[in-house]
C-alpha cells in the first residue's frame, strides 16, 4: 500500500510522460471548445493544487503569475472568472517549459505541505489531495482523447505514439448476427450508489434503495463486426430507429459510421490508423447511435441502476477489458466467451441522464461545482475505458457526457427486458 | 355522457373558437421555431384526422392539394417528408377561410365514416378519434401560448382578446419570505404509471413501482411575490445558484426575470399588459428558473413520481387552479389556504427527465412517434395551466419541454426531503 | 402633363392596386430580412409623407399612434430608432385594413397641405412630395420583388396574379452561341451625371468629366437559352470563372441556376410556374453570376459609366423592353434585332462599386441617408426592370445592391474592349 | 546591386529571422480565420517556390510528403484542392524544425536550380523568383501582424520582442484640433498605373489615364491625438458620421477605439503594452473608422488615383515613415513639419474600391489567381507600414482589404476638395 504522496507523486508524473510524446506545437492545439491542450491540462491540474490546497494552506505560496488563477480556472465561478473555454487554443504563452517547471515547483510545494502538517490539518489536506489525484486521473483520460481529436484534423493523420506496433485483429472473425449471450437479473428492491470508506465523488452518494425489474445485460460489449452489419442494414438512414434529437444530430453532422472510421475496415487511433478489429468493442459513438443501434438490435440500453447492480453482482477482475495500465491505448478484443470489457475498453453509455441521487449533498464551497452543477442535459456512462487507470476504477463511478459527443472511448453494451 | 362524436365536434369546434379572435394576419405569424402560426394549428390538427382516420378508412377521401400530406405533417417520419418547422410562418396559402373550409369537410367526414361504420370498424376508429381529440386539446393550448408568443413581438403589445377586463390582484399582499405549508408523506415502494381503463398516452404507461424516499410537498405554487424576492436577493446575479447549462442560458439569453415580465410590477398576457397579481403563481419560467429558485428557497423540484403520489393521495378538485374552461386565460391567485393550484393555473416543473417508463412500448405505426422519439434532453412539467381544458388533464399526465422554454405557462411547486 | 398632386395621388394609388391581389395572410410574409412584408410597404411608404411633410408643416397632424413612428422607420437613425428590420414579418397590427385607413388618411392630408400652401411653402414641399413620389415608385418594385421571394417559399408555388394567362415563348429559337451584335464607342473625355433639371436623387449628381477608353456594348441582353449554354459548359462548377467571394457564395448557397429556374425549362414567375424564353432576357441573377458569364463569353460587364455613355448616344424609346406599364411582370423576348432591352426587362449589373460621385453631396437632415450611407460593398445596377415604371427611369439612374443578391429581377448586358 | 539569387536568399532568410523570436508553440497559433499561424507562413512561402518552379522546372524535384501540396496551398484553385484556411491553426505537424529543414532544401534547390539554367531556361524562372520574393514579403509582413494579433488573444499580453525597449514618445504634444497643412494638387488628365520596366504586381497595369478633380491632400498621416478628439467627440456613438454598413460593425463589435487600445493612454504592440505617442500616426483602423473620421474632420478619404498622383508629384526619400527595415515595428512619430509618413508607418485606407484597371490581364495560369480573383468588396491601401520592407514598395503598389478588418498597421490621410 503506497503512501498518499506516494500516490500524489505517481499521479502527478503519468501526467507529464503522457504529454512527453508530443511536441510543443501539438501541446498548443484545441481542435473544439470540448476539448482543451495537452499544455493546458498540464496547468490546469497544476492550478487545482495550487488553488485549493497551496493557496489556502501553504503560507510561502505564491502564483508565477496572478493571472494564471484566472487562466487555468477551468469552470469554478466561486474561485472566480474563467478565461474562455473555447479559447484556449489561442494561448502560446505560458510555453510547455514553463508549465512544466511550475508543475514540479508546485508538486514539492505540496508534498513538503503534507509532510510538515500536523495531524489536524492533515486531515483537512488528504481529502483534497486525494480529489486531486482522482482529478489528475481524469484529466489524463482527457489529455488523450483531446489530442487524438486534434491529430485527427490533420490530413497527414499522425500518431500519437508510432512506436507501439500495429494492433493486430483476433484471429477469427464473429459469424454475423452471432448473439452475445445475456445474464439474468431478477431485479426488486436493490441498493445503489456509494456507502462511504473508499474514495468516492460526491456525485456518487448517497448509497440509496432503487427498484429494478426484471432485466438481462449482455456478456459482452457490441463489436465492430456487429455494429458494422448496423451499418450495412442502413441505420444511419433509417429515422424511425433514432430519438428525434438523435435522428437531428445525425442528419446535420453527417454521420455514417462512428467517429474516427475511415472506411469500413480501418479507424484513426493513438497509434494511427489501424485496421479495425471486427471482434474489438466498438467504441466513438454518442449516445444517439448507442440508442439506435440497441433499438435494431431489438435490445435496449440498460438503465445506470441495472448497469451498477449487474456488476456489483458479477463483475470481477477477469472481467476487465483494456486499461490504461495495459499501454495499448485501444480497445483489444477480450477473450471469446464470458462476462467480458465491464470495466476499461469503451465507456458503456446508459439510458440514465445524469441526475441527483436523493438527498445529494455536493461538496462545500467552490469544489461543489465539481459535479452537481453539471446535472442537465447528460447521460451516464460506466465502466472505465482504454484510457482509464485501473485504480480510478469503481463500480459506483458515474461518467457523464452529453448525448451527441463522441470523442470519448464510448460504446455499448445491451439490456433487455427479462 | 357525451358520445364520442359529440365530444369529437365539440373538441373541434373550441379550436375554430380560439383562433376566432385572432385577424388572418395574426393567423400566419411565427415567432420562434418552437411556435407555430394560428392557421398552422388549424390545418395541422385536420392533417391528423385525415392521414390517420380517413386515408386509411374513408374510401371517399381525398386531399384538397396532395401536396397538404408533407406540408402539415409535424414530424411524423413514417409518415413521408414534413415541410420545415422553422419556415412554417413564410407560407400564407391555404389561407385562413381555405383552411377552416377543409376543417369543416374532414369533420363531416369523421362524422359520417365513424357513423356508418360497423362494430369491427368502430373499434378501430374510435382510438384514433380519441387520440386526435387529446391531440386537439394540445394544440389549443399550444395555439395560446404561440400566439401570446407572437403579439409579444409588437411593440404595440396587442392583446388576444381585449373584452375581458382587467386581471384584479388579490385584495391582501402576503408578507415577504412568507413561507407556503407543506404535506409530508412516507414514501416506500409506490405505484406510479397508468394502468389502463381511461384514455392515457403511451408514455404514461405502464404502471409499474417505484421507490420513493419521505419527502414534503409545498401546498401552494410559489407566486409572483415570492419569486420577485428571489430577483431582489440577486436570483439572477448568482450562478451558484444555478445549473452550468442554466447559468449559459441566463447570460446568453440575458434573463433578469420571468419571460412576459415588462417591470417588477406588470407584465404581458393574453389580456394585455396587466398588473403582476403578487398572489398569483409565478409562470413563464424555464426549467433552470424553477431549478435556481428552489435551490435559492433551500428547497428542490419534487421528482414527477413524488409529485404523482402526491396528487393521488392529495388531489382534489378543490386543489384546480385556473382552467381554460374558467376563461380567465391567465393564472389567477386561489384560495389563500389549503392545497391549492394543483392542476391548472401553471405547469410544475418537476427534476425529472422525461425517460420511457420501464417496459415503454410506443404505439405501432407513425403513432408511435407521438411520444417516444422525444425522449432526450427535456424535462417532465405536471399539473396543467390555465389553458389546459379541464377535460384533458389526470394525475398521471406527463407533459415535457427543454429546460430552457419559457413561451408555456410553466412554474414552480417545491419539495423538500422529509 | 399631369400636376403635382395628381401624380401624387397616382403613384399613391398604384401601391395599393399592386397590393390588392394579395390577401390579408400574403401581405403579412417575409422571408428574409432583405425583404419587407406587403403590409410594411404600405405603411412605411405612408410613414415617409408623415415624418418629412406632415410632421414639420402640418400643423393639424397626428400620429394614429406614436409609436408607428419608430414602427415603420426602415432605416433613418436622423428620425430615431428602428423596429428591427429582419422582424417586420413577426407583427400582425396593425392591420391592412388599418393601414390602408391610414394611407387614405395621409393622402388627403398632403393633399390639402399643399393645396392650402402659399408659394413659399409650397416650394419647400414640391421637392418632398416629389422625392416621395420616386420613393413609392422604388417600393412599388420591391413589393413586387419581395413578394415573389415570399410565394416561391411555399411549396404549392402560388400565384401573385394567376389571372393574366400563361407567358408564351417567341416562336424560334436562337442558334446555340449567336453572338449578338454590339456598337462601338470611342471614348475619351465623356460627361457623366445629372447636371439639374427634371428631379435626380442626390446619387446622381453632380454632372462630371470621366474618361473612357475605346469599347464595345452589346445591343441586346444575355439570354435563357445562352445562359442555359454557360450552365450546360459546366459555368457554375468552374472556379476559374469566378471571382473568389463569388464561388464561396455559390458553393455555400448550393447555385446552379439562376433564382427561380425550377428546372432547365421553367421558372417561378409572378404569374406562377412558366416556360423559360431561351430569347428572353436572362434574370435574378447575382452580380458574381453576372461577373462569371462574361468571364465564360470571352467578354466583361461595363462600367456604370460606359453603359451611362452608351445610353445617352444609343438609347430611345424602341430599345425598351418591358416595364411595370406593360403588365407582364416577367421579362418578355423583345424584337429579334437592333438595339433592345436597355431600360425596363432587367437591371443590367455593372462593374462599378456603388460610390459617390467627385463632389458628392447628400440632402440635408435625415434625407441626407436616403442613398449616401449606403455607399459601401454594392455595385451599380442600370436601366430598369418588368417592374419599374416608365416614369421612374432616365439614363442616369443608379440602382444598386449587394453582390450576391439575385431577388431582383437582375440581368447583363455584356461589354468588351474595342 | 544585388544579383536575383542573392536578394532571394535576403528574403527567404529575412522571413526565418523573423521567426526566431517566437517559440514553436507561438508559431501554432491562429487566432482568426484571416491570419495563419506562422509555421504556416513558413511553409505556404516555400511551397510556392515548390509549386510554381521546383515541379515544373527542377527533375530532381520531389515534395517531402506529396499531402503538402494541398496542405500548405493558399487558394490557388488552378494548382488543386486546399486545406481549409480557417483551420490552419488546428495543425501541429510537420512541426517547425521539420518546416525550417523543408526551407533549407527548398532554398538550395531553387539557387541551383537557377544556376544552372540556361539563358532561355533563366528568363522563365527569373519572373517566376521575382514574383517570389515579392510574395515572400507580403508574408513577412503578415508574419508580423498575425502574430500581434494571436499574442493579443492571451491575457498575459506578451511581446513578440521585449528586447527593444520602450517606445518613447516625441517630446510635445500637438495642440488640440492643430490642422495638418496640406498640399493643393490640379488635377485634370493624369496618368496612373505601372508601364514596366520593375517589377510590378498585375493588378498595378496597364498604366491609361484617369481624370482628376483640383484636390488638397494633407502633408501628415492623421495622429493618435487627433483621433483621440474623434472619440471624445462621440465619434463611435453617432450614426450620421458612419456608412450604414460600418455603423452596423461598429455595434456588432463594440468597437470604441482602435484595435490595440487598451485604454485611451496605452496600446497593445509587438512590443508589448507602450504608451501611446499622440504625434505618432494611428493605426490599426477599419476603412469603417477612417471613413467616419475623414467625416467628422470636415474631409474625405483620398481616391487611390489621388493618392498616387500625389505621391509621384511630391513624393520622396524624405517623406518616409518607419518601415520594416528600421526595425521599429510600430509606426514612430515622424518630423514635425513637412510632408511625411507617405510610405512606411501604416497602410493609408483610399476610398476606392479593388478594382481591375482598364484593360487589365491577370498573369497566365494558376498564378493568374494572385490578384484578379480578389477584385470584390476589398477597398484599396497605399504606401506601406512600419512592417513593411523598403525594397517592397512604389507608388504604383495596391494593398487592398475588406473594409471591416483592423488586424493590419491601417490608418488614414486625410484629402479635400479643392
Amino acid at each position: 500500500m503506497r503512501t498518499l504522496p506516494q500516490r500524489f507523486v505517481e499521479a502527478r508524473t503519468l501526467t507529464v510522460q503522457l504529454a512527453a510524446p508530443l511536441s510543443a506545437e501539438d501541446q498548443t492545439l484545441q481542435s473544439m471548445p470540448d476539448a482543451s491542450p495537452t499544455r493546458w491540462h498540464l496547468a490546469h491540474t497544476t492550478w487545482f493544487f495550487a488553488t485549493f490546497l497551496l493557496e489556502p494552506y501553504d503560507p510561502g505560496f505564491a502564483w508565477p503569475d496572478p493571472r494564471y488563477r484566472e487562466l487555468f480556472n477551468s469552470y469554478y465561478e466561486g474561485v472566480g472568472p474563467q478565461f474562455s473555454r473555447a479559447r484556449r487554443g489561442l494561448l502560446s504563452r505560458p510555453g510547455v517549459a514553463e508549465i512544466l517547471a511550475w508543475r514540479r515547483a508546485v508538486d514539492e510545494a505540496v508534498v513538503a505541505c503534507f509532510g510538515r502538517a500536523d495531524p489536524a490539518l492533515r486531515a483537512l489536506l488528504a481529502p483534497i489531495i486525494e480529489l486531486g489525484i482522482q482529478h489528475e486521473q481524469q484529466h489524463q483520460e482527457l489529455l488523450l482523447t483531446d489530442i487524438k481529436h486534434a491529430l485527427f484534423q490533420n490530413p497527414l493523420q499522425p500518431a500519437y505514439r508510432d512506436d507501439l506496433g500495429d494492433i493486430v485483429p483476433a484471429p477469427t472473425a464473429p459469424s454475423p448476427g452471432d448473439e452475445t449471450p445475456s445474464l439474468n437479473l431478477a431485479g426488486g428492491r436493490v441498493t445503489v450508489g456509494a456507502a462511504g470508506g473508499e474514495f468516492h465523488f460526491d456525485n456518487e452518494r448517497p448509497e440509496h434503495p432503487h427498484w429494478l425489474h426484471p432485466f438481462r445485460v449482455a456478456a459482452a460489449p457490441v463489436s465492430n463486426g456487429r455494429y458494422r452489419e448496423f451499418i450495412e442494414d442502413g441505420g444511419y438512414l433509417r429515422p424511425d430507429l433514432w430519438l428525434s434529437d438523435g435522428w437531428a444530430a445525425c442528419r446535420e453532422q453527417a454521420w455514417s459510421a462512428p467517429l474516427y472510421w475511415i472506411d469500413g475496415a480501418h479507424a484513426f487511433t493513438l497509434r494511427g490508423v489501424q485496421r479495425l478489429d471486427p471482434q474489438a468493442p466498438v467504441c466513438h459513438l454518442s449516445f444517439f447511435e448507442a440508442d439506435a443501434f440497441a433499438r435494431w438490435a431489438g435490445a435496449r440500453l440498460p438503465t445506470e441502476f441495472e448497469w451498477e447492480h449487474f456488476a456489483c453482482l458479477h463483475g470481477h477482475e477477469a472481467a476487465a477489458g483494456t486499461l490504461l495500465d495495459d499501454g495499448a491505448l485501444h480497445p483489444l478484443a477480450g477473450e471469446a466467451s464470458g462476462l467480458r470489457g465491464l470495466w476499461g475498453g469503451a465507456w458503456e453509455w446508459t439510458a440514465s441522464d445524469y441526475a441527483p441521487y436523493p438527498r445529494f449533498r455536493p461538496l462545500p464551497g467552490a469544489l461543489g461545482e465539481y459535479n452537481g452543477k453539471f446535472m442537465s442535459g447528460a447521460r451516464v456512462l460506466r465502466g472505465g475505458s482504454c484510457v482509464t487507470s485501473h485504480s480510478h476504477l469503481r463500480w459506483t463511478y458515474r461518467n457523464f457526457f452529453a448525448p451527441e459527443k463522441r470523442w470519448q472511448f464510448s460504446g455499448i453494451r445491451l439490456a433487455m427486458d427479462a
